[in-house]
């Protein structure tokens, strides 16, 4: 499969630095806030972006991982969650809300089935396969859930939304995550699982060790991003993967949210670099995989929160911080402008002092 | 002097930390979040409060110890920038805006004036005198200017304002904070000075020793913040530290910037330890010393960007943060709630199967 992205426009980002460098204040001192604006004018081919339309996208689907007892948590929750989504009460519901975007929830696998008419429908299959036992899913399906990824970003698109986000709900995907991370860069499952949410010491060594077996079950290539994806991944990570993928390609600016999405983004790294250009990271993720990730995605993230719940709650967060970084290089004066206003400068301390007072 | 203070309300932060562990997500997976919607409803004494009236606050002022040529910029930027925050067009003046927070720009003490009507005009004097020679001010003009601070908390407020954040504007100021901070902590000046917006080898050498003569020519005690501030800060840090102990007086919720703020947010926990509970942390800043008075103060920064324009500017993308944590504090479902929607799972694979195609 082939995946193409445009390279972003250099001559709108270095037209965005000129402008960066000449508003009055020091070039830099605005740190993350002024690279955003500039990658952001070199992503949509415009100095000063519009991006009021804002979506997030939630990939829900079960992994038949659970299976082997590294998550305290039950599978009905998926759906449950999903459900609430929709209704505005679960995270991802309340923070889009307060961020003013708009929630698609997409059913790409999960186990149950939930009422929510709002949840739309593309479920591959009802849960992934147990990867310890075998691959999670098979080529077929795994281009399904590519294109179920790609789908969203081209519907966020089309509902007008030039800032985008994704997250995921998938009990279970910390542990796939975690494959996927491994398996792409070598890095051994022990050095980088986290304990989640609250695993005991037991259960901690026992994530670790299907982690390990599913790699060795699986033998996924390191050097073919789909065939790690398919082998020890999940129908989320998938179509996360494809969301980013798609959404480089339609020029939408993309916020990843925190360990999963990461994993994610990773594998999308792998099957076009080109990407990396189109992406922003949220919150910096406590699990300790993810500095390893962000590190081969050469990229930062803004937020430092200690959150941990997934679902893209961290993308609403960083979409205030994208906006204000466009509104800096649009609003700031420039040095021009200000030694044209010198004169407001006025040594009329003498005169002045009888009002003060002092 | 007495800064009255009063502790937070505990009964109804122990009523929003019920609230928040029976929301349907692990009991602190939204970290930061959490502990600020918990810690605002302390402080409102409100589960619910309504923070929409956001106000920022500068304090603008010169140095004396500008003449040891600790910076390369000039005294008139200072005047110059102020004017150009009230027009909107100087980096606190454009994300105010977009934080949709009122602004006030106050010179405290600013060497030259400005001609820009909207600079609230409090000119103590034309700038401090030099540290490395004397004390910065007498000890009625520190009054005068803690008491300048507590005035514009009382004009936030009166002005419907119940999320504030200060920043301050003055040439020179990394080299009075860090002062305060090596008199306040006893760290030596060679351990926490920056290098500032881009100081030579030389100019860094002579920043460092400049504030290790301030030190001793002042001998400030160590136990009296007062005092410290007083002969080795500035009119803008001692206008800070009286706008935090008001705006906890007052139970605002009040956002710190970056190393200066954290200077003077320092000097006020001395003065009365109650206020750090009424503050929050927007950005790390770079700058060594940063982490050694956080710590102190018993607070994480929310946002990691490598900002270090000072201004306030990390406080309005903070707002927006503080604003989401109470609004899933009030909206996400609880356990009870989503344990009534549990009929929202259906087990309709068989039926759907035919609609999905698959």
């Amino acid at each position: 499969m082939e995946f193409h992205i445009d390279p972003i426009d250099k001559e709108m980002m270095e037209a965005a630095q000129a402008r960066q460098k000449n508003l009055a204040k020091p070039f830099g001192s605005l740190g993350l806030l002024e690279k955003f604006s500039m990658r952001i004018a070199g992503i949509t081919g415009q100095m000063f972006p519009c991006l009021s339309g804002k979506a997030m996208v939630v990939f829900a689907a079960d992994n038949g991982v659970f299976e082997e007892g590294v998550t305290p948590i039950g599978q009905d929750v998926t759906a449950l969650q999903s459900a609430n989504m929709t209704f505005g009460k679960a995270g991802i519901g309340v923070l889009s809300a307060h961020a003013n975007a708009k929630l698609f929830v997409v059913d790409v696998g999960m186990a149950f089935n939930c009422e929510s008419r709002y949840v739309i429908r593309r479920k591959i299959r009802r849960g992934t396969s147990n990867i310890a036992k075998g691959p999670a899913m098979s080529e077929e399906e795994c281009r399904q859930a590519l294109s179920i990824g790609a789908e969203m970003a081209q519907l966020c698109q089309s509902q007008g939304c030039s800032l985008v986000g994704a997250g995921e709900m998938g009990v279970g995907n910390t542990t796939t995550s975690t494959a996927v991370i491994s398996a792409l860069t070598g890095l051994p499952p022990s050095s980088i699982t986290g304990k989640g949410a609250g695993l005991t010491n037991e259960a901690y060594a026992n994530k670790i060790s299907v982690i390990e077996r599913a790699l060795s079950v699986n033998q996924p290539n390191r050097g073919d991003a789909l065939d790690v994806l398919r082998k020890v991944g999940g129908f989320d990570l998938v179509a996360l993967t494809g969301f980013y993928l798609e959404a480089a390609r339609l020029h939408l600016v993309c916020v990843v949210d925190g360990f999963i999405a990461v994993a994610a983004a990773l594998a999308a790294k792998r099957l076009n670099p080109l990407v990396c250009d189109y992406l922003f990271l949220s919150h910096r993720s406590a699990e300790p995989g993810y500095d390893d990730a962000v590190r081969e995605l050469g990229l930062a993230p803004m937020l430092d929160m200690g959150m941990r719940l997934g679902e893209g709650t961290g993308c609403p967060l960083a979409f205030n911080i994208l906006e204000a970084s466009v509104r800096v290089l649009r609003d700031m004066a420039t040095f021009d402008e200000i030694s044209i206003n010198q004169d407001v400068i006025v040594d009329n301390w003498e005169e002045d002092k009888g009002r003060l007072g002092g």
